[in-house]
């Protein structure tokens, strides 16, 4: 008998953020797969079994979720956020790619969360009103050059950017990098929000323009929101302002 | 007494994708604001007012949305996937700050939803492994120029690109002529999917390189995606082949 792995978006934090599809498969998993604070949102019931890990083991995990889904286990592989944005589905894929074509078997599904660009977005306004990039600025395993060229690509396409994995303890730097290319090719005044662990307790957001922005903000908690051109803060009377990309965009000639 | 505007994000389409944070600010609305085939998925409860409206009076219904809202209701202004990925969340606050600064007073939330790339790229595999762009192809509030810009910023910085709104009656041409730029600036065998109706009854997928990719297969359902340099269909056995960009970056020398 072969198993499955389902590869589950838990969203940003809160149950109110997990969709029922999700829920229902964290109850149906023989076996709850994943980064250990993921794991530890799930509330273990009796005839499962957990396997918590730690970070940036994300190859080995996918491959015991694959072992076990081959037994016959049903694995819920769990990623916060959405699966698919820098997240297990990759890993899990990479993993069964590496696999003998008449190994790769086993039912393998995805099932979408809300991921963290969005929960960020919803808590700042409307910024994603316009076109934009979604990067991971994390040089683990892509060159510095590629994340160099990829944001200044997103400054001649003006386009609104979310950097996801901006710093780390063992990446402080980058962060400072990018910026210094933004702030050549982009405008002091441009929005800039760093919203962190957004939808926990701890949720905060810090909103302030390009020019006064202080990279050192970001952790591996935080989303970095950057806008184009045409974003821009709605005032109100009560309240922080509003983060705006119109649906229009104005060129300026 | 003033009110409040909560703008909601449905999902895709099926039940089993709306949060519980959704379902419930849909229960508690005392009007239900929206795009018709939206407000019809919701079943009215006999303390609501359901106000359904065409596509593209989008400023209109936000209007409606606010003046209900500043006359004390609990408004549920409802969208389709994610209310921030081009819908009513930046319509909303454009009408917003039309609004003389001291009327600005309704309270206003988001509530994310998954948005259709994320349902997308969950069918397909994992091709947001990589930096993406998530981009719309209508050009009803932006000139071609600005579309074509992007597209080739796109191409620049090697990044996964997901087309929203890639065709309608009113605009068949445009997915053609951004299939035109893609093609002299990526690799034929780049992956193209063709994602339809995810999530919904007729839901289907198309999946094609860009060489092969015939662009008339897109409609306003339809989300388009191209894979970068890096991404690559998985062979299996039996069943459709996987989608994946692998997270890390492989520069050819």
């Amino acid at each position: 008998m072969s198993g499955r792995v389902r590869i589950i978006g838990m969203g940003p934090g809160p149950a109110c953020w997990l969709t029922p599809e999700a829920a229902q498969a964290l109850t149906e998993a023989t076996d709850v797969v994943g980064y250990a604070p993921y794991v530890a949102r799930h509330k273990v019931l009796a005839h499962q079994r957990l396997h918590p890990s730690d970070n940036r083991v994300e190859a080995e995990r996918a491959r015991l979720a694959l072992r076990l889904a081959a037994s016959g286990h049903d694995v819920a592989l769990v990623s916060g956020g959405d699966p698919g944005v820098f997240a297990m589905a990759a890993a899990l894929l990479e993993a069964f790619e590496a696999l003998p074509l008449h190994e790769r078997a086993v039912e393998i599904s995805i099932l979408p969360g809300v991921t963290a660009v969005l929960a960020a977005a919803a808590r700042l306004g409307a910024p994603l009103g316009g076109d934009f990039c979604v990067m991971s600025l994390s040089d683990n395993l892509k060159p510095w050059k590629v994340i160099k060229d990829r944001l200044e690509a997103t400054i001649n396409g003006d386009f609104v950017l979310a950097l996801y994995n901006p710093a780390s303890k063992a990446r402080p730097h980058q962060i400072f990098d990018a910026f210094a290319i933004l702030r050549a090719g982009r405008a002091p005044q441009t929005p800039v929000a760093f919203a962190r662990a957004i939808g926990r307790d701890d949720e905060s957001i810090l909103r302030c323009c390009l020019a006064d922005a202080d990279p050192g903000h970001a952790d591996m908690s935080t989303l970095v929101l950057i806008g184009s051109s045409q974003s821009r803060w709605v005032a109100r009377p009560h309240g922080e302002p509003l983060l705006l990309t119109p649906r229009a965009v104005q060129v300026r000639s």
